[in-house]
C-alpha cells in the first residue's frame, strides 16, 4: 500500500462512519426507512464520493460530472448523507427526510439535482445507467458513470437486459457496483453470500467482474482503479457487505428490513459504538479530502437550440402508415437536432426507426428484444440531456410499464412510440394488439398522449413531442390511411380537428387514429339519410382540447359518441367524458369490449363494434332516428 | 446408432419435412405470417411429438400429459401442423390459419385445447414452464414440461428471471429448447450463431446446458435424452439451426421474417425442394410411429371440489390492514384447498402472504424479486388445474404488466393481488405507491377487480376470487382501517354496499379502500351541517355495480362524486361514470391529479384531494351549499 493511500484509508473509514450515523439518525427522525440498508453500502458510498468520482460537488448538473445511480433507492438517506458529506446538504437538513415539505424522500427523485431518475422500483438503475453511459459517447465526453445496486434486485429481469446491453455496446465508461449484504426484505437473497454465484452470472453476461469486501477501503479503491484499466466491457464490482455493518446488534441480523432504529437509548447505543470506530485525524482532514475531489475536465455545453422544422411533404388522399410516417418525421428532425436519439427493440424495420438509423446510425441504439433496458436507457439519456424516442410495437410497451411509471415519476424527456395499435394490425391477433396502451399512458398525469390518424399529422406529433417537456406518448397504427391534412395544417398539444361540422348536427362523434376514417364514412352514410353529425379527430388524447369538445357538446345537446381501436376502459372514450363531466355531459363510447381475435383489420373493426356501421348505428339510436 | 433409432430418424425426417410443408402452406393461403421460423424449429418439434413427449393425442388436456409450451408463438402453424400430425388437427383445417372463424390464430391462444398459456409476446413461455413444472410437483405427478423459444426473445429479462427460478427450485422436469436460427426480426440476434457464448449464460444461471445442431434428429434425440437422465436441474438445449431451413432461397436469408410466400411458383418451388429431400418409406411408417406415442402413466384427476369456507372472525370497529386480512384469508382458505397455490417476490411479510406460507410450505412459491416470472408461473400453473394468488406490492405489478395482458388473453385463473396501493402508504414516496393498478388491470375486459375496505370484505374478496373463473386482481392497503362490517355479511362479485342512506340523501359518494373511511368521515361532518349524503361501498370495481349506482344517481339528480386513492384516469371515477353514461349521468371524481411525493398518509390524503375534508367541499359545491 502506497503511503497516500495508506493516508487515505482512515479518513475514508471516519466518512463512512459519519454516512452510517447520519443514516441512522435521519430514519430514527423520520419514524421509517431503511437504515442498515444504508449501512453495508456505506464504504463503497464514502470512496467513490471522495476517492474516485470526478465532480463539482456544488453543481451536481454540470455535464461532465461523473455519474452515480443509486439503484437500491431504499438507501437514499446514504445518498443524501453523501451530497452532505461533500457539502451539497446542509447536514441538519438531513433530518428532515421523508417529511412532506422536504425533497429528500423516502427513495430519491430528481426533485434533487443530483438524482438523474427515481429510483426505488427494484432492477431499474443499471438500465438508466447504460442510457447515462451511452450519453457520454453521445456528446464526447469522458465521464463515468457508476450504478449501486442491491443484490436482492439482482433477481429482476430487467437487471439482466441491462447487462446485455451494457456488454453488447462495450461500455467501458460504466461499472455496477453489488452491496451483497445477503439480506432481502422477507428472508436471505437466493444467493446470500455465494459471490462466485453471482460473479458466474455476469462473467456469463460478458462483463469485468470483481469480487471484494466490501467493507475493506483498500479493497475497493483497487477495484475502482480496476474497472478505470478495463478497456471494451463494462465492470461489475460484487462487494460482500453486511447489512447494519458496525453496530453489534444490527448487523446481519433478520428482521432489520426497513425499521429504524428506537429514538433515544437504542439509537444512541447504535451511534455510540460507530463513534468509537473513528480514527483520531487532524480536524481538516476530511475537509482536504473533499476539496481535492477531481472537478469535471470540460466546461459545461452550450445550451441546446431549437431547429426550425420544415413542413412534411405529402400529397391529400396519399396512403401512408402513421407509423412510416413516424420514422420519416424521426429521421428528418433527428438529422437537424442531434440531440435526439433513437432506441429500437429489433423492429426497427416495423416500426420504421429504422429510417433514422439510416441517416443517424450513431444515435441510434439497438436493445434488441428487451423493452425494459430500451425504456431504462432511454430514462438516463433523457436526464442527461438527449431526446430519446424509443419504440416498439405498443402493446410490448407494457412489457416496460414499471419504467414508464418510473419514467413519469421522475418527470423525463422521453418520447415513447408504440405502433401496431389496436385489432386494425388483422391476422397476427391479439398478442400484438396494443388495447391497455391509452389507459397505461393516460393513468400518468404527466405524460402526454398523441394519436395521429395520417401521416402529416403524425410527423408534426413526433415535432410536438420531441420539444415539448416531460414524457410524451406517440401511438401509431399499422394500416396505410390516407392523408387529410395539408402539409401547412399546424397541430397543437391539447389541440383538435373539426372534421365536419354544421348547424344541423345532431351529434358528435369523437375518434382518434384509424377510427377517424370510420367516423368519416359513418359522416357519408348519415350524411345521405339526411342527419347530420361534427366528427372529431382527437389527436391529443391527454390533455384532450376540453374547449372544443364542450362546444360540440353543447351544440348537439350532448349527444356525444367516441369511438376508438382499444379497450373500452382508460382511452379516449374515458377522456372525452372526463373532460365533459363538469357540464354534465355523459357519453356514449364504442371500444373493444372482449378480448379479440386473428382477423382481417376490417372485419375485426366491425366485429369488435368500431366500424363505420357501428357509428352509424349509434348515431341512429342518439338522435331517435332507428331504422326499422 | 440403435437399429432402433436408426429406424426412426427417417421417418422423423419425413414428419419434420411435413411440417415444413403444411407451415409454408398455412401461412401461403393466409397471405401472412412466418413460415420460415417454424422450419428451423420443425426437426426439433417432429422429434418432440414423435419420438419424447407422453401424451395422448386426442386429449390434450390430460393431466399427466407432457406440455409443450411454443414460447416462441409466431411459430404457431409449425405448432398446428404438429398437432395435425399427430391426427388431432384434420390437415385441410390447417389452412384455415389466421381466419376469423378459425382458432388457428397467429398466434397461439387457449381457443385450442393444447396450447396452456397465450404466446407471442416474447420471453414468456419459460416463466409459465416453470408453473408448469412446478404443478408437476403439486399434483405430484411425472409428466415433463418442455419449452421452445427463440434465440432472439433470450434477451428478455423475463427470460432471466425464469432462468433464475428454474434453478433455485431444481426443476429436472423442465426442458428448455432455444431455436438458434441466428436471425430476429429486424437484422441478426446479439449472438448470432455463437452457441458458446449462450450457454455461458445458462450454466452461469445454472442450467445443465447442451449444444447441438438443431436439425440433426439424432443429436436432437440424445440431448432429449441426456435432459431426461439430469437430476436436480433444468436443462437448456442450444440448437443450432437456420431459419428457412431446407429450402435454398430461403435458408439463412435476411428479409424473410414474418413473411409468407407468394401463391403459385414460389411456394411450389419450395414445397417441390423440401418433398424431394423425403425418404421413400412404408406408407404406414408415420402412423406406426403415432400409434406408439406413449400415452400418460396416471389416470385423471378426479373433479376439483370447492370446500365450505366459515365466515372470517373479526369483531367490529377492530383496526385491521386489508392487506392483513388478504394473509389471513388466504392462509385459512388454501388449507381447505389444496388448489390454491400462493407466490411471492420477496414481499411476503408486507402483503402478509406469510401467513399462507406457514400453513402451506409446500404450495409457497418464493420467486424473490421477479415478478415476471411470478406471475408467468402463475399462468402456467393457473393453466394446470391450480388456482395461484401471486401477490406483491401493486405498484410492482406493473412490471408485470405484460404478463397480465397474456393472462387476460388467456382467459387463466390467476388471482393477483397488490398491496400497498395509493398515497395512503405515506413515507415510502411515489416510487412505492401504486396509482396507476386501477387503470392497468380495468382495461382488461376480463378481469375481475375487487377493493376490499375492511378486514371482513377483504377476506370475502379473497374468497370470491379463488372460486370465480377467470383472471381476478384484489387491491389492498397499507394502512389499518376498521372492521365495519359483520362477519356474515354477504359479498359478491358486481355487488357494493350502501353504507348511509337517507330520503333526504343530496349527493352520492363512491369510495372504495382507503376513502370509504373518509367518506363516512365527509357523512358525519355534513350531516351536522344538514347535508345528507349516500354513502357507497364499491368494493366490485369491475364488474361494478351499475344497479345500485344508477339508482343512487337517479336519487339525487346526478348529483354523484367519486373519490380513490389513485390516478384521475382508468379508476373508480371512470367505472362509475361508464356505469352512469347510458342515463347521462355525469360524475365528479376526486382522485390523485399529480406525481405525489413522501408525507404521512393522513397528510397526503388531504395534500392530494382525496380527504373528508375535500369530500365535504365537493358535496357543498355539488348541492349548491358553498360555506362562506
Amino acid at each position: 500500500m502506497s503511503q497516500e493511500r495508506a493516508a487515505l484509508i482512515p479518513v475514508l473509514h471516519n466518512i463512512a462512519t459519519r454516512l452510517r450515523i447520519d443514516s441512522i439518525r435521519a430514519t430514527t427522525a423520520a419514524g421509517s426507512g431503511h437504515p442498515t440498508t444504508c449501512m453495508s453500502a456505506a464504504d463503497l458510498t464514502a470512496a467513490l464520493f471522495f476517492a474516485e468520482m470526478r465532480f463539482d460537488p456544488q453543481n451536481p448538473r454540470h455535464p461532465h460530472n461523473d455519474r452515480f445511480v443509486l439503484s437500491k433507492g431504499h438507501a437514499a438517506p446514504l445518498l443524501y448523507a453523501a451530497w452532505s458529506a461533500v457539502g451539497f446538504i446542509e447536514r441538519d437538513d438531513l433530518l428532515t427526510l421523508r417529511q412532506l415539505t422536504s425533497s429528500l424522500e423516502g427513495h430519491p427523485t430528481p426533485r434533487l439535482p443530483f438524482v438523474d431518475v427515481a429510483t426505488g422500483s427494484r432492477g431499474q438503475g443499471l438500465a438508466a445507467g447504460i442510457g447515462i453511459a451511452l450519453n457520454a459517447r453521445r456528446i464526447g465526453s469522458g465521464y463515468r458513470t457508476y450504478v449501486l445496486m442491491g443484490d436482492g434486485e439482482t433477481a429482476e429481469g430487467s437487471v439482466w437486459e441491462a447487462a446485455e446491453s451494457g456488454a453488447h455496446f462495450g461500455l467501458d465508461n460504466l461499472v455496477g457496483i453489488t452491496d451483497v449484504n445477503r439480506l432481502g426484505q422477507s428472508r436471505p437473497t437466493i444467493w446470500q453470500h455465494d459471490l462466485e454465484a453471482l460473479a458466474r452470472r455476469w462473467r456469463g453476461f460478458g462483463w469485468h467482474t470483481i469480487i471484494i469486501d466490501g467493507h475493506d477501503l483498500n479493497a475497493i479503491l483497487d477495484a475502482f482503479a480496476e474497472a478505470r484499466a478495463t478497456r471494451g466491457r463494462p465492470t461489475m464490482i460484487l462487494a460482500r457487505t453486511f447489512k447494519g455493518y458496525g453496530v453489534s446488534f444490527l448487523q446481519d441480523q433478520d428482521n432489520w428490513h426497513g425499521k429504524p432504529l428506537k429514538p433515544g437509548e437504542q439509537t444512541d447505543k447504535a451511534i455510540a459504538e460507530l463513534e468509537r470506530t473513528l480514527h483520531p485525524l487532524p480536524e481538516d482532514a476530511i475537509d482536504r479530502l473533499r476539496a481535492a475531489i477531481p472537478r469535471p475536465e470540460a466546461p459545461d455545453l452550450p445550451a441546446p437550440r431549437r431547429p426550425e422544422v420544415p413542413p412534411p411533404s405529402y400529397t391529400l388522399g396519399e396512403m401512408v402508415a402513421t407509423r412510416e410516417a413516424y420514422g420519416t418525421a424521426l429521421a428528418r428532425i433527428g438529422q437537424l437536432d442531434d440531440r435526439i436519439v433513437a432506441l429500437d427493440a429489433d423492429v426497427g424495420n416495423s416500426t420504421f426507426s429504422e429510417r433514422f438509423e439510416k441517416v443517424a446510425p450513431g444515435r441510434f441504439y439497438e436493445f434488441y428484444i428487451a423493452e425494459q433496458v430500451m425504456l431504462g436507457a432511454a430514462m438516463g439519456l433523457a436526464a442527461r440531456g438527449a431526446l430519446p424516442f424509443p419504440s416498439t410495437f405498443a402493446c410490448f410497451l407494457t412489457r416496460a410499464y414499471d419504467f414508464i411509471r418510473m419514467a413519469a415519476i421522475s418527470d423525463l424527456n422521453v418520447k415513447i412510440a408504440g405502433s401496431h395499435a389496436g385489432v386494425s394490425i388483422g391476422e397476427d391477433g391479439p398478442s400484438q394488439m396494443a388495447l391497455e396502451d391509452l389507459a397505461m399512458v393516460r393513468a400518468q398525469p404527466n405524460f402526454t398522449v398523441l394519436y395521429p390518424c395520417d401521416a402529416v399529422s403524425a410527423e408534426r406529433c413526433v415535432e410536438l413531442a420531441a420539444y415539448h417537456p416531460g414524457p410524451v406518448y406517440i401511438r401509431t397504427s399499422r394500416p396505410k390511411t390516407p392523408v387529410i391534412y395539408e402539409a401547412n395544417e399546424p397541430f397543437a398539444i391539447g389541440g383538435s380537428k373539426v372534421l365536419r361540422q354544421s348547424e344541423a348536427d345532431e351529434a358528435v362523434v369523437v375518434a382518434a387514429g384509424v377510427t377517424v376514417f370510420e367516423a368519416l364514412k359513418a359522416f357519408d352514410q348519415l350524411a345521405a339519410e339526411g342527419i347530420a353529425i361534427r366528427v372529431i379527430d382527437a389527436y391529443s388524447v391527454q390533455p384532450i382540447d376540453a374547449t372544443t369538445l364542450r362546444e360540440a357538446a353543447r351544440a348537439v345537446s350532448g349527444r356525444v359518441i367516441t369511438v376508438e381501436d382499444h379497450y373500452a376502459a382508460g382511452g379516449l372514450g374515458d377522456a372525452v367524458a372526463s373532460a365533459l363531466a363538469s357540464d354534465g355531459h355523459a357519453v356514449h363510447r364504442l371500444a373493444v369490449r372482449e378480448i379479440p381475435r386473428s382477423g382481417r383489420p376490417e372485419e375485426l373493426l366491425d366485429r369488435f363494434g368500431i366500424s363505420a356501421a357501428h357509428i352509424v348505428g349509434a348515431v341512429r339510436e342518439l338522435v331517435g332516428k332507428v331504422q326499422a
